[in-house]
């Protein structure tokens, strides 16, 4: 250890109490890996301050020795954005102590929260306050919202509420030089300037720290009703789309896909799953109507668009559901997707977007792409189809060794996102870039726009010590 | 006119054909001064490209030689954000011939226009294909979309699609250097880097020009009804709001506050309009309603909340439109409210937004000290309440000369503006700053904020041609 890292840690451990500073490798391991252990980093050590105060000083401190800075939340992220780069000299700070909720105000429909405060927490505070946090994922039990925004989360209620950029209107954030940027405002209108706040959300830590956040709450819905239909093919998912966006407008806050094989693992996996069905459909669609009426209210609203959706010939079945706990089983058929492909084995994963309009030419064209290099490909699709976003997985033909076809990553990697670029797409839709997809997006964006980008963190960052490695 | 000039525009006609390159006095002049005639610029030429790769070579050109670049689109702005400042030595690009629709996509539900397409039109051709385009706001006829999303602008659905920047899925744009940037996605979902577009959006054409934009529809709702209700104080307009949101949830669209004042106005200037009531109320509040179902459904939602608001103690008299004629005549209460203060004088306007919550607060504390330091001020309060944005305007006493009271304008923007801050508001909501409010801001600013957008600035623009005299 050098001199400069001495004081630099001495200093810390005055700033932030000798207990928040780890430098013990037992203490650092659980920070150095991202959670699905793909990715494995070096520190100096962790910090763990307690208020934007401290986080400011570290800030500083690193900055006045070059030291790199790693946010982390959660560490719950699937592309590596919160795992140092190994070999770099860098801390990590972690967000988790920053878990406090400032302040509910119900008449504004906001909430103020620091950036470690769990998804879930937050979501439980609002209900407390008949008010509704949207916000909804996998790892809502463990992700904290500051990176949540960090990557601009989305989750399964995007396609009424927007993602984790459109729920926010303020931050308050510390600079790559340790000053705090007080942003927290709480304005549904505010035409003052550069757009700073949007540009923090989805930067993955490279520009400066979240420490908190002002985020929308809704009026709590007094229904929430779901039901499946099955459809032939992903092109009647669509038209059974535009038929549930006139007829329910704003009431539509759910809209997944879930293709045949996707059920076929489920129901093989999970047999104990209420699957409502008599048979596997080539598509099934989730709908979710949230209503500020009744249940009742909701479930007329589905007679009349499943009416409707029999009438034109674009559903097969539907079951609308009788009870909350049905409402449940449905999204536990969709929500054991993942759990359903880590039984089945490895299988190579894209989270990725295209026009809503091109969903169903995308996995045509792509599935006919992949079936010629690869024979006996299986696509297991499924994804939040109502905002063109699909987790497009694709698994070994039956009978071939899961390690063997993982081999071929980067060439399905490239024929995946090719079509997604030829559907004007994008290679990731609602989880970064972090490590993961750094050197890919290279080969999709223009120069004009990757120089654009440099030249922000340039401006923000000039001495490249946010989040090194990942991004930019 | 020096060589450099000369070659200039001798370039600009070959690229753009003469007939759209006007140097001559009364050809510019319609340019170079905004339409309430408060600011007046120079110009060596105002060019009038057609496309985007003329629009890049005339960008070029400038950037070549160092001339500057002021965007023009409609030229309704109110801050002065699109009028070149005096003496200096540059071009106003206009984008009007820009005007092409150039995509609708019912099934994705977007449009993708170019920047000189006129807002109401573009609201047309989205009817046409059975969907909404929600941005609505009095320069509608005449305002271009490139100007409208330059600044952020906002109006009267905000409470339920969001501003200019949330109706915005991807842009084209050229950047200050004459390259083009194509980022005309048309994704829900993209976290693929730093957030461009949301830059673009709301600089007011500082760090490049927007040259088309794919921008969100929505379904076309099958009714919107609307109602009126007299309530005692903006305090009981906030409650009334609690109450609507609850059982109307994203059905209501709009609510506008209306003083007793705002009426009394346009009572008395428009005795020809419509007004419901017997007596002037303290405050008045248009609500509108938006339903997928129908009328009677919309009225039945209308009847619920009001039995609720009267319940509570929170309206004292209300109307429902019972024809789209009487919603019309509501409506056109609340849009002669600036005609009518036309017609009673000068005024000092204020175009702010607190939190929804703190409306009320900062009303009454604004008027208190408004009418400690000029006893008789009459303040005209009206706006989007459901947004926390307020026209503020201040009037003289009765009887008091318009012009005489108008020499104390910095003095009472300095106690609004003073106000708004401690209210954790914005001294600009909906206008942006323009060359109006770029000296203003900085009292309001903090320096970190400030130094971050012009590091911004000095990043995309390092030449600083983009717009001068504008933002920051």
């Amino acid at each position: 250890m050098t001199a400069t890292q001495d004081s630099f840690l001495a200093l810390c451990r005055a700033a932030l109490g000798p207990q928040h500073v780890l430098t013990d490798a037992a203490d650092k391991a659980p920070y150095l890996t991202d959670w699905r252990k793909r990715y494995t980093g070096e520190a100096l050590a962790v910090l763990r301050p307690g208020t934007t105060e401290e986080v400011a000083e570290a800030v500083h401190a690193c900055h006045a020795r070059q030291i790199a800075v790693v946010p982390q939340g959660g560490n719950t992220g699937l592309c590596g954005g919160a795992t140092p780069v190994a070999g770099q000299d860098s801390v990590v700070i972690s967000l988790q102590r920053l878990n406090r909720i400032r302040q509910v105000d119900p008449l504004n429909n906001t909430i103020t929260v620091e950036a470690g405060v769990v998804l879930q927490h937050l979501q439980e505070v609002a209900r407390e306050h008949g008010r509704l946090f949207p916000l909804s994922l996998a790892a809502e039990g463990s992700c904290t919202i500051g990176g949540n925004l960090s990557t601009n989360a989305g989750g399964t209620a995007v396609l009424r509420y927007g993602n984790s950029r459109e729920l926010c209107l303020g931050l308050e954030v510390v600079t790559p030089s340790g000053e705090t940027w007080h942003g927290l405002r709480g304005l549904r209108k505010d035409n003052t300037g550069y757009d700073l706040r949007d540009l923090f959300i989805g930067a993955e830590g490279t520009l400066g720290i979240i420490t908190a956040a002002v985020m929308k709450l809704f009026p709590l819905p007094r229904a929430s009703v779901t039901a499946l239909a099955a459809v032939q093919s992903p092109r009647a998912a669509l038209a059974l789309l535009a038929i549930a966006q006139s007829h329910a407008g704003a009431m539509l806050t759910g809209f997944e896909l879930m293709s045949a094989l996707s059920m076929t693992l489920v129901t093989r996996h999970y047999p104990q799953l209420r699957y409502p069905f008599a048979d596997i459909h080539p598509q099934l669609v989730l709908m979710e109507l949230s209503d500020s009426e009744s249940e009742d209210h909701a479930r007329g609203i589905f007679e009349t668009l499943m009416t409707n959706a029999f009438e034109a010939g674009v559903v097969a079945d539907a079951v609308v559901a009788e009870s909350v706990q049905q409402s449940r089983d449905f999204w536990n058929l969709r929500e054991h997707i993942p759990l359903a492909q880590v039984e089945d084995g490895k299988n190579i994963k894209h989270d990725i977007a295209v026009p809503v309009s091109r969903v169903a030419d995308f996995i045509e064209t792509t599935d006919a792409l992949l079936q010629n290099a690869f024979p006996g490909a299986r696509m297991v699709t499924f994804g939040h189809l109502g905002d063109g976003n699909l987790h497009y997985n694709v698994s070994p033909p039956e009978g071939v060794d899961h390690d063997a076809f993982l081999a071929n990553q980067e060439q399905v990697n490239r024929i995946v996102h090719d079509s997604v670029r030829s559907h004007n797409g994008s290679i990731s839709a609602e989880h970064g870039l972090g490590q993961l997809k750094r050197e890919e997006i290279r080969h999709y964006k223009s120069e004009v726009e990757l120089r654009m980008m440099r030249a922000i963190k340039g401006a923000l960052d000039p001495l490249g010590l946010m989040n090194p490695g990942k991004v930019v």
